[in-house]
């Protein structure tokens, strides 16, 4: 038989009957050409590897501009960064082969498995478009925010608005998120500014978790990341799910101001994504807390409140965290946010009106000053109490008829039903004088209470002051290697900057932010001792030399490796230089 | 007024009345002492970012042996690994703050909001144990699975399973994952073995997202974490809400060798785990496809599918991926545990038994084979067809009566629908030979077709080879530096091993693991290579030295300081040396 010419596609085995015939069994068919099995399998294995690699390592972007299935809709998700056209579905089965799985009608359309009711209100897409050229010039945009290449400078442009104009949207009772960020207009038509330039606010994840506010936009025209908070009660939608008879459309309210296992896996997607993009952080913190109830703590609350804690911990760019006016911030909100979680990096500030505390007021007397010791305080402060007490305790002690005792307890009760309203409202306003952010700036917590309509100027100095601390500790690791660590890179520019000023006279300290711009403005003050570290790290890693014999013997061999490379007069001087040494 | 003296702990402006009386208004109470405020958010926020940093650099692992509320609920989490005591609550809040929030008795305990019930059916707990012996005594026992520190050599142990016995459970129709691990007791009692060591698995998420099982056992004495799949039906609880008036315990099934969000997170996570302990991986592969219903993508299939690529792509210690006997994997269950996901790391198998391909041979025909393509065939292959069909022809030329046309069609018809089930059946079969695992290693998507009964050994073998390999390899990256791939440091072993081989006269090969095991148990094979490359580094760094003239400047400098560390006879030996080079 004409298995040998074949045996490369087909698998088989001979069998011999009784009646002496052979008969050849087909184990398995290879195929001649690759086709759309296995092998197939293999290659896509390999694309999503390295999407998913590429994520890490440079800036990715999917634009679904067609229905993408299986490995493609894996792709889209690998990336993170997603686009998605309107009327196309991302999906993992066609609705018709699921109909044929569950046996029935289930589905009737792609989009009602993959499309935006579905991808753009769990994370999966980042923004929608009606169209391509839409979903092109969102691209464009978004490529104008970050670095050309991971580590590379943030492309700054000129701002429009100017940096230094004060911010003109106040809030009253609450802090809407977008007006603070975007700017609002007044009922004249006026445009009433926000922290940030404007129009340069995109949103991003707006169908997701819609208590929680993310973005990127401009502030005196550096690209930044931000994360602001929705104070209103958001209606979330649960789609009916088909493939269960019983199942309906659920609404669910979500308190505005407290995080949810899904507000709170936006948070921390959204930190995960700036970061690689190499954008400073803005979190316009005004959060009570985390929902800690049954069903948020089984749908994952710890597991998303800590993956903000480990994305807050390894931000790698500058990050500003501010209680804007008229926000608060509680218990275990702060503890995500606290700059302790990466000193490196969080900056804490506080407008002054902001609140901030374990409890709100209303809880915490209700353990520090219950009733009862309302009751003590009045006692002791109020003097008609005072006085009634005193003849209480008199007319017990045997100068007072039983009538006299009774009426003298009924004024002590009356009286302090009387105070308790009172002294609750003191007791609420002692509370409250807890929460202020003087007390924040006193304690250490925050760095500085940055008032309201000076916050725009004032982040955007700060700003441009770390970014280029940033470049200068860059430079420094770059030439020291990574080992050195950015704090010490930070020591030694602190000192240098230090060292310039007291040669110049000057009595701006370090955290005067125009006097370093200024300092850093001029690399002569510290090109120089860039130079010397670079000396330095030659000379140590020569000594180290010294700690191997087995590396002293390869000293020659590098040397004259050393000589070959240098022109000749260098290599005598260089000889020369090293002969003195060696006495 | 004495505000001067306590100025440090209230602050206070000043307001002078009309009557010239002045007043202190209180704006803050800072407090003496640092208490119960931010300062102490502050503190703990610190804790979390060092607990969520520990789980990165070393093993973490809390026991709730109490009751863990707020930051304690936190840290549990952020520390991943947890172990339970069944009487004791992980939560955010307690249940009668949170009735107070609501405004209505709606939780009557804690263990309500964070008892087993919740928190190890969400994949925050890893173990339950009924009481504190028992969580330290599997405390204990974990640690025994996990290398001294991080990145040190696995704890292994004398196995008092033999490594070569074979494996006696034979699954039938479906493989049942504990048993294919550990084994199982039949009928009679006898204990018949599964892949691992007896009674070495402990199986963490038991009751987390059922139809993925994950724990850690050994191999011949060798720590692994392993994942396998459940072949049934499995219930999944959802409790109800009580915080939602209508809502209700719901029971959903989850079919097994399928991927759900949960499942699919569990595994992910488990992969995280696992690479962070520093454990080799075995994944026993059994999936039919990841579940793509509209709930399931609402409910995130593509991020949990994706977390999975994500940390396999990431695996840094030795991963095989076995296909079991009775076993498939197909689709997008392969494409993200395939080789490719990490060429590096994971191995690819599957038993003589096991199907892959992307579908299943009856939704592969519905494709390749429908009704119509299958009547072409029978056409072309079925005598009596093809007799009929000629006749047919030759009737509608002319030479038959309108009778004997419609006659010859029905018989047409009558012959293919009694061929079309065997055809049917011919055509999966012929579907099915293309999910062969020799199919598999014909196309070099596995690497090697393992049968069952060997599998224990082999893989056991294998596992040795390549830890032993990742030793060799860590010892010159640590040498080279860490620029230096393992895939390098691979190639150099190779070279070294064949060249061994070749002095010795061996035919081993590179994929002999046992040759290889004896050629690093014997040092002097290799030690020479590696003090040449250290060699090889010192020249490298020293002539690196040439492309920067500041450098040179600095390489006197060094020197010096490098002949004041050695003594003085060492000295005079290099300085001669030296001497040499320079001329």
């Amino acid at each position: 038989e004409d298995y040998a010419r074949i045996s490369s596609s087909v698998i088989a085995h001979k069998l011999q009957l009784d009646n002496g015939e052979i008969r050849w069994i087909i184990d398995s068919v290879v195929g001649k050409e690759d086709g759309l099995g296995v092998e197939n399998i293999h290659g896509s294995a390999a694309i999503a590897s390295a999407y998913s690699r590429a994520y890490e390592e440079t800036f990715t972007l999917t634009f679904v501009t067609g229905r993408t299935v299986g490995i493609g809709a894996y792709l889209a998700r690998l990336g993170i960064r997603c686009i998605q056209r309107l009327d196309q579905p991302i999906i993992l089965t066609g609705f018709s082969a699921l109909n044929k799985l569950l046996g029935r009608e289930v589905y009737s359309s792609h989009m009602q498995l993959g499309g935006p009711k579905i991808m753009a209100t769990n994370g999966v897409v980042h923004l929608t478009v009606s169209d391509d050229l839409e979903g092109v010039s969102n691209i464009l945009r978004w490529l104008s925010y970050v670095p050309a290449n991971i580590g590379g400078p943030l492309p700054i442009t000129k701002p429009l608005d100017p940096p230094d104009r004060p911010v003109a949207y106040i809030p009253e009772n609450t802090c809407d998120p977008r007006a603070a960020i975007r700017g609002v207009d007044d009922s004249q038509g006026k445009w009433l500014g926000g922290m940030f330039d404007k129009d340069s606010f995109v949103e991003t994840f707006e169908g997701w978790a819609k208590t929680v506010v993310t973005g990127r936009a401009k502030l005196g025209g550096i690209p930044v990341g931000v994360i602001a908070v929705e104070t209103q009660t958001m209606m979330q939608l649960i789609p009916a799910d088909p493939g269960q008879l019983d199942s309906h459309e659920r609404s669910v309210p979500r308190a505005g101001q407290v995080w949810f296992p899904d507000s709170a896996t936006k948070t921390a997607q959204a930190l995960l994504d700036f970061n690689r993009e190499g954008l400073p952080l803005f979190i316009l913190a005004n959060w009570r807390g985390f929902s800690g109830g049954q069903r948020d703590l089984f749908e994952g609350i710890l597991q998303a409140g800590s993956a903000i804690v480990e994305n807050l911990r390894t931000y790698n760019q500058p990050a500003f965290v501010y209680i804007p006016m008229a926000g608060e911030l509680r218990g275990g909100a702060w503890v995500v946010i606290d700059s302790k979680i990466n000193p490196d990096r969080i900056e804490c500030y506080a407008e002054r009106t902001a609140k901030g505390n374990v409890l709100e007021p209303q809880g915490l007397i209700e353990i520090k000053f219950r009733s009862e010791e309302l009751q003590d305080c009045m006692g002791r402060l109020d003097p008609e109490l005072i006085n009634l007490k005193a003849k209480l305790q008199d007319a017990k002690h045997g100068n007072g008829s039983l009538p006299d005792i009774e009426s003298l307890q009924k004024s002590i009760e009356a009286r302090t039903k009387q105070l308790l309203p009172l002294y609750t409202q003191i007791a609420v306003r002692f509370a409250e004088l807890h929460d202020t952010s003087l007390r924040m700036a006193a304690k250490g917590v925050i760095k500085k209470v940055v008032d309201w309509e000076e916050s725009r100027y004032f982040f955007y100095k700060r700003l441009r002051r770390r970014i280029f601390e940033d470049l200068v500790a860059k430079e420094i690791r770059r030439i020291i290697g990574d080992n050195f660590t950015r704090q010490s890179a930070m020591e030694l520019i602190n000192e240098w900057y230090l060292a310039s000023q007291a040669t110049t006279g000057s009595t701006a300290g370090w955290d005067d932010d125009d006097a370093f711009v200024a300092w850093k403005d001029s690399p002569e003050n510290y090109k120089g001792y860039i130079q010397e570290l670079r000396a330095q790290k030659v000379s140590q890693s020569l000594s180290d030399l010294a700690d191997s014999s087995s590396d002293l013997q390869a000293f020659s061999q590098g040397l004259s490796t050393l000589l070959d490379k240098m022109d000749p007069s260098q290599r005598v001087k260089f000889v020369q230089e090293v002969k003195k040494v060696l006495g």
